[in-house]
């Protein structure tokens, strides 16, 4: 049997620790950060190098058996998850964790792809550098997985996703062979963009095993303000504002609406009402900087514009760092009052930037209308246009009707969404659960060219086959 | 035969206007802003949108013809020159120069790849918004050859190349399909990133017929200043000391070496030595911003520490626009001191940041060993590890000698690069004119990649052959 021929090869070739085969040392490898599961890998590769990544590769290419990359099991669409069958040999990336070399004079670091994000984060900061990627997630989500996923975050507006902070790239093929652009050049125009396209490929066309990122000079100043406005129209009129008032310093603009800070007061009981009235929105926004600019002056000259024009009602600003924590702590204890109320739609959109207030508005009109008794969370990131458009089932609802429920709901947003051209997924990927609406949408050219790389890339279909495309027939 | 029908048929379907046959007014069309010049196309057709663009394409591929598109042939790789056989079709953007719209809210203009690129600079400066891709060429260049050649320029240190600046995309592909990606959106993680792919991909994968651009804020403030220093190194410590100085507002930081304000001078008779004394290295540097900050301010903080670390040794600010017109000029006059010298050897290579002076010293000595007449200038984007290590023949060398002398100088030269893991193609591309110095350096498995790219994109091999990869056999 091809599978058991694999997992003695495996065995022999990564040895005790390389290779888990128990169900009990395999569980925290089936389930991700959406508490999605799927089913049991036919066995966890852990390759401590990547000559164990293309030994493991070549093996299962041998025995036909198909590939499951991992990083930090913080994806949420079971895109890194084993499938349901058990046939699949997940390979988990977490042993290759070494800071390969930091370069602060050109702003690089070399990197092994099972870095934890926070401790690549470390690592710059130690050599007064920054690597700007800022996800929820980033004390156990992997570098690895920030690049298959083309990660994006809190600070996007000012620093790009991880396609922008990507300089070199290494790469284990589906067969075998390595791809080596494991370069530290900030510039390179030589032929076609085959590091762009392993980038936010969800490992389809390989294993990512190594990476050269871009730093940014560490921010020794920041302010935080927490912003109280009455409409979307508010904030979008706002955010032009900072942008040109900021120059390139606004690194956050987060929309938060008035439900999330109820939420998050529900979920942190050290939170209380940040301002003295309500407000229908609020804007956490931050700048930072790396020099000697005054930055409270800027931020000062922004709110006072902002304030004359009638856009921001009230607010509250950080005078110190500890206080900055704590208006964060709105935007990261808000999440937490949403995962409490069980399930829920989650979605993941993006829009124009000018489109969000009417988008909003037709969105929620659509979905009230067929679920009136439902609650909608609409938080996000202005300045990427991207937008968590969540939706609460109504709490009366028996938990067996919910999923369909919520899939129908989605479904009606996205409808709304399709007349805006606006992107069913911004930023967490394609993987299992947003394929079908994924393909629902593609054209049949893209399609086409879609399907053709895959088969260009992975002709045998093993490498993490059924995420973003269907598996070939 | 094939060749008369297409002309036939193009001549019917595009019109008069749309169709050039006659050398005199085909002579334009032939020769770049590097003088190179192969020969003369079967025929250039003008269409004026996309849909003509799409007839053009279908009746290419019905009668096997190859087809060369082309921008403001401002390109220096040969990759937009029609071939010496007379063969081929160039297809010329240079009527689809619609600004399709401006989204000022949103940060995005949407414009037909026709466009030249100071006309979208103008248009976004007119909603007090700027497209910040700035080239030597930006009056005659346009928008989709920026992007077939992924661009860079000045501000890359800053804004990214174009592949940054780029959100959507519009491309007739090789057998006249239309791929609509004209999508507005800043995040969009759908799928397998084609538009990354045909950014860069210098027209062999399809004709862009139309992008949605990224805009930022007008810089509303900008200071400028030439500086003097003694050493490649010294010049390294200041870009890092500006780069956290400066905060993110730092937009240009090049690298012009004593030699080159020479040329400068002797170009323009109206400049004069900036300085009292001469130095071996001089920074033009550029800050600016869009919003009230005290950039003048931050620059001089920047200086001060400059000088204080014996890094920076004189220097002239600009107080006005005027002056700082002036400094810029000495960058722009200096390329004409160049050309004016004859035929020389012209590169366009990256290294590490960090790796700039040991490389400079290393090719230099590599170079002079062989040429101990010829005259090196180096300069270029020190933010982008980007140089421009370009070779004066000997004087004395007669004109019949000087081509294989240069390309023996440029082997040399491309051999120490190696060492430093650099690229012989920061952003020019690879064209005609560095495709064998590329080929040398592919490795099997990135070949193989490359070739089954342009084989799925363009199965008939008629997209402008023979750039990048050679034809296939």
């Amino acid at each position: 049997m091809q599978r058991d021929a694999l997992v003695a090869a495996l065995s022999q070739r990564l040895g005790e620790r390389g290779l888990l085969r128990e169900p009990d040392d395999m569980t925290r490898y089936v389930a991700d950060w959406a508490g999605d599961r799927l089913g049991m890998p036919l066995a966890v590769a852990r390759p401590a190098s990547t000559e164990e990544v293309i030994a493991t590769v070549r093996l299962c290419r041998d025995h036909g058996v198909p590939m499951v990359p991992q990083g930090g099991h913080s994806g949420l669409v079971a895109g890194a998850l084993p499938a349901a069958d058990g046939g699949e040999l997940v390979i988990s990336l977490e042993r290759m964790n070494r800071i390969r070399a930091i370069d602060p004079i050109s702003f690089t670091m070399a990197v092994d792809a099972g870095c934890i994000l926070e401790s690549v984060k470390q690592a710059a900061a130690e050599h007064e550098c920054e690597f700007p990627l800022a996800l929820g997630a980033q004390g156990s989500c992997q570098i690895g997985g920030n690049i298959a996923t083309n990660a994006g975050g809190l600070n996007v507006l000012r620093y790009g996703m991880m396609r922008q902070l990507v300089l070199g790239l290494e790469v284990v093929l589906p067969d075998g062979r390595l791809w080596d652009g494991m370069t530290a050049l900030h510039k390179d125009n030589r032929g076609y963009a085959l590091k762009q396209l392993f980038l936010g490929s969800e490992g389809t066309l390989g294993i990512v095993t190594g990476a050269v990122l871009k730093l940014t000079p560490r921010a020794t100043q920041t302010r935080t303000a927490l912003l109280g406005l009455d409409s979307l129209e508010a904030v979008i009129e706002l955010y032009g504002l900072a942008r040109c008032d900021c120059s390139d310093l606004l690194s956050a603009f987060e929309l938060i609406p008035r439900r999330c800070i109820e939420l998050a007061m529900e979920a942190t009981s050290t939170l209380s009402d940040p301002m003295d009235h309500s407000y229908p929105w609020y804007v956490l926004l931050e700048v930072s900087a790396s020099g000697p600019l005054d930055l409270g002056a800027m931020l000062e000259h922004l709110l006072e514009q902002g304030m004359e024009r009638g856009l921001v009602l009230d607010g509250a600003l950080a005078a110190s760092e500890v206080q900055s924590r704590q208006l964060w702590q709105f935007r990261e204890s808000m999440l937490e009052g949403q995962r409490r109320r069980g399930e829920h739609l989650r979605t993941d959109i993006s829009v124009p930037i000018s489109a969000i207030p009417a988008f909003v508005e037709e969105a929620s009109r659509s979905v009230m209308e067929a679920s009136p008794e439902c609650e909608i969370i609409a938080y996000g990131h202005v300045g990427d246009g991207n937008l968590h458009f969540n939706v609460l089932p109504p709490p009366a609802m028996p938990e067996a009707e919910k999923r369909a429920h919520l899939h129908a709901l989605e479904e009606r947003l996205f409808e709304v969404l399709d007349g805006f051209v606006g992107s069913i997924s911004a930023e967490h990927g394609i993987g299992r659960t947003k394929q079908s609406a994924y393909l629902a949408r593609l054209s049949p050219v893209e399609r086409e060219l879609a399907e053709g790389i895959k088969a260009l890339f992975d002709p045998d279909g093993l490498m993490n086959p059924g995420r973003i495309l269907p598996p070939r027939g």
